[in-house]
This record gives structure tokens, sequence and C-alpha cells, in this order.
């Protein structure tokens, strides 16, 4: 066997990387001295790259073209954001050098932990976790009168991969009405897709808007003053895709306004979160 | 068809009493003045119940008795307590007296908060809807590293009913192992059901415990020190059964002590908790 060398810029604890170290073994992993800082933060070009046959981590996109051996990049990330440029498609293809994702490392996380977000909200947990009210007292009585089934309810997510995969699954036993914004439906997500000129009606609908949309240039402010208007009002948004699919702005003044009920964002533009922004 | 009249003492606003009026139409609703506090505190006694057929809320167990042509009491609450004893199971028995509760209407809910609760803990909602961190930072990193997936985790459900019976359905999705304690197994559960004589093996292995259990004589501190000692270190107690369960100053110690890593309390012994008590 051909012991090839894989050059990682991916930020972790000793006993990570050890792990990492033994489980690649006999091939060689040579680490970064600098390792990327975050999942998305590239890191700084590297020498050691440049006889690497393998890549993991957030590698530099125009030091990797530079790489004479490389054939393999994995990202530590499911985003791929940087690299999907028609030029760097182009140059990658023509010397036959694959790039993967870790989508399937961070869908389930993911989807549990939007799910998490939509039984938090439907309890009311952010109050309940503060409050020590006595049974019958009106605080109480507001807490249980202000708190929410999932059955039943109409639920959209925009975006359709591996996180909507597990997320779907997650719904089923709720017996919700789920659909799905896909531009290419395959027929296996499970759920009743719709593309874009079906979404204005399944906004006007959703008690649950669930945006799981990657980073890419069509999808940047996806979340607008205009889509934000044709949601239900009262309804919920839960953020867990990037922060610039959103107009933060209109978000924040939709929240304001007490056209939606409540936002919910493990993403935000920037991260994180201004510490003024309060609703 | 014969008219009956019914007697009411559950507490509710004006357009739910209303509902409800129009809803046992042309039958009567005879409201009591004032209505039991609470879902599970009494109401007093009233005259109107003397003449009534059926009686719904949480009427004095005496009362009831004393009442000639009461046939049928529909208990507001799932529990049941008060009427519990020997005495009134053969009195009402003698007189052909049905009394019938609500678990099913608490169900679904208590289902889905002792759910939320069990996602909020694994994604650490309570740290994170205070944490603004960035990408990359220290806390974001300790945020991420000890949330956890629900998947392969060891659940023990203290007690199998109308609850127990929605949340194995909601954590089918989870691949879960999962045991529940039921003192007359009826087959028909959906998950392995043990009796009292495993229960300590099933502890020792449970990375999530959720006590369902009612409150009678047996059950009064069901959760001892000697079965928090049983639990495996780290493992995380949910309470959504009854207060009572619950040697509560036990349960401060497990948690005190750090050998349960969190308690998630939806009830408490008693109600609401001293506001001193912080773990």
């Amino acid at each position: 066997m051909q012991t090839l060398k894989i050059f990682s810029d991916f930020a972790a604890d000793e006993a990570a990387l050890t792990l990492l170290k033994n489980g690649v073994a006999p091939h060689k992993i040579v680490f970064h001295a600098k390792p990327a800082p975050s999942v998305l933060g590239k890191s700084q070009p590297d020498p050691a790259l440049l006889d690497a046959d393998i890549a993991f981590g957030q590698p530099d996109e125009t030091a990797i073209l530079q790489a004479p051996r490389l054939r393999w990049v994995q990202l530590s990330s499911a985003s791929y954001t940087r690299y999907d440029t028609a030029a760097f498609r182009a140059k990658a293809g023509e010397r036959g050098l694959m790039l993967t994702n870790s989508s399937s490392v961070y869908a389930e996380p993911c989807a549990e932990h939007v799910f998490a977000f939509m039984l938090a909200n439907a309890r009311r947990l952010p109050v309940a976790l503060q409050s020590r009210c006595a049974d019958g007292s009106t605080e109480w009585l507001q807490l249980r009168n202000t708190s929410t089934l999932m059955r039943n309810q109409h639920v959209v997510i925009l975006g359709f991969g591996a996180i909507a995969s597990h997320l779907v699954k997650m719904l089923k036993p709720f017996a919700m009405q789920i659909v799905a914004l896909r531009r290419k439906p395959k027929g296996d997500e499970g759920v009743a897709i719709i593309t874009a000129e079906h979404l204005p009606q399944a906004l006007a609908q959703a008690d649950h808007v669930v945006n799981l949309l990657p980073d890419n240039a069509g999808s940047r402010h996806f979340i607008s003053t205009e889509r934000l208007a044709l949601m239900k009002p009262g309804a919920v948004f839960y953020n867990i895709g990037r922060g610039a699919t959103v107009d933060q702005d209109a978000l924040l003044a939709a929240l304001r306004s007490g056209r939606l009920a409540a936002a919910w964002l493990d993403v935000t533009d920037p991260e994180p979160l201004h510490p003024d922004i309060l609703c």
C-alpha cells in the first residue's frame, strides 16, 4: 500500500488530534502549526500542503490549486462557499481534484438542535426555566395557556439536504403538515416538496419556518422584508443554516412589530450578534 | 332525550366556559361560584352538586358521595389521588358511581414537555440561550463539546401510562435504548418493560431517567437516596409526574455532589420550589 501524506489544518484538542493521527495510520498526517481558528475560517497557507496527497480542514482555496500532488480535499464543514466558484470548479476539474464536505457529520446534531428550538418554543421553556410559580397562579395559567402542541401545525423547511432529511424523520410522530423548498425535487424526501413559485402560499400557512439554506450567491438575504411579510402573523422563525441568508434588519423589524412571535437563531450575521440587539 | 344536570367546579376563562356550556347543550351545566383554584386543588362543597347527575372538575370527595343523583364524575386532572382510597372505592362501587380522569388530555402536552426538556438538555439550551459567542471561541467550543446527541443513549421511563406511550413514539426516530418500569406489563408498550427487581441495572445504565409516576402511597419518595445512588454518574433526571414521588432533599444532594448532571423539574414538592433552592 502506498503511504499517503495528509495535511490537516483542523483545529481540535490534543486528544482528538491523536485519535486522528492513529486513525489514519499508516498514512502520515501533518498538522498545520496554526490551524484554522474556526470551522469556517480559513488557515494561512502552509508549505506542508505543497507535497500532500490529501488535505483536511479548511485549506486556502488558492493554495490547494497550487499543491501539485493533491487529489482529495475533505472539508471539516458542511459549507463550501469559498470553493463554490466557477474558477475553482474548472481548475479542480482539470486536474481531477476531488472536494468533499462533512455535511453528514453535522446533519444529525443540527437537526436535533433546531428540533430542540421548536419544542422549547412550543413549551415556552425560556420563560418556564426562569419561573417558579404556584399551581393555579396567573403566571402558571399564562404559561399553560400559551404553550402549544406540535400536532397539526404547519412547517416550511427552506432547503432540503442532510439536515432536513433527519428533521423530517424526527417530526414524523408529531403529525405536522410539512413542506420543504428544494430546487430539484428527487422524490425521496418523505415530505411534500415545493419550488420557489409555491413558497408564498406555504409561508402564509406556516406556524414554523425552518431555514436550513446554505450560503451562496442565490441564498444571500433570501429571508427578506418581502418574504417576511408573506409569513403568517405569529409564525416562528428558526435559522440553523447560515446567517447571511437572512436580512437581519428585516428580521428584527418583523420581530419588533410583533409580526413574528419569535426567532431562534443558531447563526447570525455577523457572528456573534451585537450585544445591543435585543428584541 | 333526558336532560341531565352537570355541575362544574372547573376553573377556566369566560370563553372556555361558554364553549363548555354550548358543547353540553341541551344538557344543563351549573358552574360553581368559586371553582377549584387549580387543577389539583379541591373546591368547597356547593349545594348545586346535590341534584347534579354529572360532576366535572375537582369536586370534594365527601360531597360527591352525598349527592344522591350523581352517577358520573369526570375529573379535570389525570391525578385521582384524593379519590383513590378503599373507602371511596367501596362507596362509589355500591351506588354505581363512575369516576373517570383526563389523562389522555394531558398526555400529549406532558410528553412533548418532557421531550423538550430532554432535547434542551442535550443541546445545552439553558446556556446557549444566554450566549452570544464567536465562532471558534472558548465558550463556543465548550458549548459544542458538551452538547450531546440522543442516538444510542439509554432511557429509563418510570411509570408506563398515557404520557409514556406518547413519549416512546416521539423517541422512536432517535434510536435510543429505552426501558420502562410498569407494574403489570401488557405487551403493547412498544418498548422493553421491566419490573422493580430489574430497576437497579436499568438505572445504572441510563443516561436519562424520566419520572412519570403518579402520586400514591406506593410511589411517595420513590426517587430516594438509595435509588439516586444507583444512577449512572452524570445521568439526567426529569420529573413530569408528581413532586411527592421524589425525596427532594436526596435529589438536591445528588445534584450538589455532581452525581447527577442535571434535574429538569416540571413538578416539585412543595410547589412552587422555595426561591432559596439553587443548585
